[in-house]
């Protein structure tokens, strides 16, 4: 007699269709790998009625939760609403029955992680979620079982394709922030409220799940410090060109002594880092152990099929587990208590463009407030603007981001300068 | 009462004592994620009186593999000997004791897989080997477990430490293959007797393991095809670099409906291609599933520690696995039969380098040989050599490889052919 083991699935939208075409296509790969057969046995959704795109069994759609969460076959429930409400509740409901979850769902990890494991330790069950990060590629498995020999020293990444795509435009094209958002929205790439990935709230839920993991340490949310594109012009992007980088939008988690850093903004990386060379809306994330060295993860961070891809990988880790009696072999890893540092206690290097006046012993002024704090200065381009005013770009060597912003604070006093038009870090060297 | 789980080393080489090492300092971390100490008890060595290089507890040495084999405390072992005699021998040995078995070798695996995973699977044993292809880069788990929803269309890769920074050096310095061989052999990445890495061997072993997980099938050695990189001159690099490639040498494995192709050869991949920037002794793997599309994973090849992190990874699953009293969830993957094509029968592009005399007509004849057989050219370009000499570079449109060597054949024929330089197979592009 074959075996089946049968799948609840919360929600038909785009990563759920895909779930259900790689169980359908690869079906037999599948069966052969796990050793018995997968089936999806009931779908939740908000409507019967609606045209789905693709061919449904009769009566595998189903409004009520209960028809999932109470059906003792059901061994597997996958969520892929997307949000926290409802999939919270339904997700912690179908815990308490006894099933194992599978989530592709980042904002409910990132905020609920704690309250989620907790249920799933007591009633036995897995609790898996690598496609909440990163789409296809499997970050979240090689932390949690293929590095974990290693103590993880940085993690950071390209983790949001639609960012990545519009400054890849910018960089390829020189265009600006807006014409770029306004070609992603009409491609699909940018939804019409692009404020959480162009924004970095997106970015900061996946590395704020990705440094928990690393650093065996829950991350608050509020905790990350968290800052956008949108202020990155067409002129940074040609600056960091002259001066041998790349602008991205990148996920940093470091390792410190004192406590981690966790933080979201643009980034100038060095035009020869692994990183640099992921355009469009691929994502990458580069991680560091102490062991392993420097290794990097680069793959599709979103689309129907990637994001399944990974859904379906957990599925089948997650029957492999209930075939043999022993859901919850990796649980949670959160079993330290790590400060996270606030962005004033981090050190980077920094890239910042001041718009001056043009005349004599401006560029010593403003040398003088920097050496005053202890930053100092890597290298200075000073350009001609308009007429009376001028543009200097300063690069500085690695410094605590504190001194930094104290300095900028007293360079905004001095009469000479008109204003601080960008500053924006730089990793990724040495 | 905390538990410990005791480990028996096999070999105390570069990567065994980078074993011992990551044990000991991860000691805390490790404990923590596995939730069980683990604690080499006996290692195996030839000669109990070497200086080792680290501090060892006394008593912890032996000659004699009872020692281990024996010892009911000792429930994984690791293999980190190299070569097939006697660590087949000393493998099949501690799995018929029961044990799980970790090892980080590839001659081995490539060579006797399937006799040591039915021993694994007659004794109820986890056998890992993820150390074995691409050192630090969890390739292996990502094939089995992240990647097991896919169909896995193709895997290739730079799997080859050695050789990559012998390409690396002579792509960016324009010096020749037998300087670069020498300078590596000085730096310690190439060993006295070259032969393995120069010519293909090693990473013929390594794309017959990942062909074999990939497509769960077995590849006999033998019917890999191999090339390796003596031939490659400076010319072939800069003719590369002018027409827009790299060339790397790469593992290749592709599955088609007629069966699999496996090789191992130099190969052109354009500059936008994200393995085209893998330089030095890194590697990277290029893996293309049809649900995940392209991902690619990259890392340390070789080396004490990067290697020592997958075998550290592998002791931990097999840790958790006994724990769990549940080893052998992912055991052998090679449930099908499909026929490995002969080379002959694979498609390819084809870079070709020709020595003619310079007269009129001959590229017509030469053009006339190859449409004869099929073979339609993309770009033809025509260099002065010496005096009475030209250099002609033909690059192919997509053809199969017999129709290519059939030209060749006729080609040689031509008197106004004085030589077939160079073949050089294109891959990467559509």
């Amino acid at each position: 007699m074959e075996q089946v083991i049968k799948i609840g699935l919360l929600g038909l939208g785009t990563v759920g269709r895909g779930v259900y075409r790689i169980l359908a296509e690869n079906q037999e790969n599948i069966r052969q790998r796990v050793g018995v057969k997968l089936e999806i046995k009931k779908i939740m959704v908000r409507s019967l009625d609606k045209d789905r795109g693709i061919p449904l069994p009769e009566g595998i759609l189903t409004t009520n939760l209960g028809d999932i969460t109470n059906d003792p076959e059901i061994k597997i429930v996958v969520e892929v609403l997307g949000g926290i409400h409802p999939a919270l509740d339904y997700v912690l409901e179908a815990l308490n029955h006894g099933k194992s979850v599978v989530t592709a769902n980042k904002d409910m990890v990132a905020e609920h992680g704690q309250r989620l494991f907790k249920a799933a330790q007591s009633n036995k069950c897995d609790l898996f979620f690598e496609a909440s990060v990163a789409g296809g590629i499997p970050i979240i498995r090689t932390l949690k079982q293929s590095l974990a020999g290693n103590r993880i020293e940085e993690v950071f990444g390209i983790i949001n394709g639609t960012t990545n795509y519009m400054l890849t435009k910018m960089t390829q094209e020189g265009c600006d922030f807006d014409d770029v958002l306004r070609e992603a929205q009409a491609k699909g790439y940018a939804e019409s409220d692009p404020t959480a990935d162009v924004g970095g709230f997106d970015a900061a839920r996946k590395i704020a799940i990705l440094a928990s993991i690393a650093f065996n340490t829950r991350i608050p949310l509020h905790q990350v410090y968290t800052e956008g594109i949108t202020k990155i012009t067409a002129q940074d992007i040609s600056y960091a060109n002259e001066l041998g980088y790349i602008i991205k939008l990148l996920g940093i988690a470091k390792d410190r002594p004192e406590g981690v850093e966790v933080r979201v903004h643009p980034t100038f990386i060095p035009k020869n880092h692994p990183l640099a060379a992921v355009g469009d809306v691929f994502n990458a994330v580069f991680v560091r152990g102490n062991a392993v060295g420097d290794t990097m993860f680069y793959g599709r961070g979103a689309g129907e099929l990637p994001t399944a891809s990974a859904v379906v990988a957990d599925i089948m880790d997650a029957a492999r587990d209930i075939l043999r009696n022993v859901p919850g072999i990796i649980g949670c890893t959160c079993f330290k208590e790590r400060p996270v540092l606030a962005i004033g206690e981090t050190f980077s290097k920094y890239y910042i463009r001041l718009q001056v006046t043009d005349k004599p012993g401006v560029l010593a002024s403003i040398a003088l407030v920097f050496g005053n704090k202890e930053v100092s200065l890597k290298s200075v381009i000073q350009k001609e603007a308009t007429g009376k005013t001028a543009e200097l770009v300063l690069v500085t060597h690695r410094v605590q981001e504190q001194n930094v912003q104290d300095a900028l604070m007293d360079i905004k006093q001095l009469s000479s300068v008109i204003e601080v038009a960008n500053v924006i870090r730089v990793e990724g060297e040495e």
